[in-house]
């Protein structure tokens, strides 16, 4: 049995969506960010970076209950697991590791920032603004390039680096984007949209995430809280 | 063998780094970042994220040559080829896995962010350089808490997890950093950078680096320019 420790966010839903695909049985529990449940002890043991999604698989590689924090960790971990979304050759696993890597070190962080500067940063901050919806712009172009010439990120298989990217780009509004201006990489939304396992992962803690609404939250994301628990 | 196209970044150290602790051949063919060498359509075709490091390595997983980017994604390649630097049981590789993806995903992606802010952005916006000098304090201390209780990032061993991390540490002071706040990570600093490998690694085309100085290079990384080519 796997447990989850997550809520509903991008990096979450990466997750959410991965245990749905892979049918594996997993017991849900909601780490409110906005309420800093990241700064807890208990948390901190299996997740030191203070980010969802973590879990604990009761049932690990040498049979002993093992925790893992980090989405794409935890995303390979797993895929290991059932055997699923990594393809198939080493030729395959690489590639698909590199599509991850794509997702976890441009993808992840730098649409994060345009959300940042676009929603929640307290000043509005142009420059800022305009860095991070350009970059937006050249990663969905990167993207789109990418799917014009591959079904799927890392080739002809649906894997862990389309169930990395997808949760992001979920949020293109945000991001300033137009997502026709994207054909290529519009069809893939779509259809991976569609799946059943991803219509389930998207709703899982939705209820219970919180829009960044009052200050106790705001100073907890993005204020001297969250760099003063270390 | 290996040919590594590459500058003297942090991203390339690591696979610099890498390449000497394996002590595997390679030729270094050099992409001229402030000249948007990056840009070409050659470089392109191995690396679609316009980004340094990318390997071409002539005897991949199935006898063929095999193109990879992504820094992450080499590191695991290599150290999958040489059996090294990933630990040696399933718990052990998850674990490295799990440190290397939060290098991937927040100490680059965030420290690039505090270089740029800090050094390189056109304006001097306290907000922001606030916000990842903040940021990265609270990711030493992370590493900080990790090493105080285990002598490498992934556990008792030197993996690509340290390899990784090792290169964005270096530009401590360009960070607001001062590493002696730091004990147990300046512990592992100082142990790392006396390997002989990361010292003939971090050298590698360190002369051919041109510090960003004209507009034409400032353009071509910060401005219209990186954006206008997808």
């Amino acid at each position: 049995m796997i447990d989850l420790y997550s809520t509903a966010t991008p990096n979450g839903h990466k997750v959410h969506i991965m245990l749905e695909e892979c049918g594996l049985a997993y017991n849900m529990h909601h780490i409110d960010i906005g309420a800093g449940d990241q700064f807890t002890p208990d948390f901190l043991a299996i997740s030191p970076n203070n980010k969802i999604p973590a879990i604990i698989d009761s049932d690990g590689p040498d049979g002993k209950p093992m925790s893992l924090f980090e989405s794409g960790a935890i995303l390979v971990y797993l895929a290991s697991k059932v055997g699923k979304f990594l393809g198939t050759t080493d030729r395959e696993k690489f590639t698909t590791l590199q599509w991850l890597m794509f997702q976890m070190g441009g993808v992840g962080p730098m649409l994060g920032q345009a959300h940042h500067f676009r929603m929640y940063a307290p000043e509005k901050i142009d420059y800022a603004v305009n860095r991070y919806t350009n970059e937006a712009k050249r990663l969905y172009g990167v993207i789109e390039k990418r799917l014009a010439e591959s079904k799927y990120l890392a080739g002809d298989n649906y894997t862990v680096a389309d169930i990395a990217t997808f949760p992001w780009l979920r949020s293109w509004e945000k991001q300033g984007i137009e997502l026709s201006d994207y054909p290529h990489l519009q069809n893939w939304f779509n259809e991976i949209s569609a799946r059943p396992a991803v219509k389930k992962g998207v709703t899982l803690f939705a209820d219970l995430r919180k829009p960044i609404a009052d200050e106790k939250s705001k100073e907890i994301l993005f204020g001297a809280t969250q760099y003063a628990k270390h």
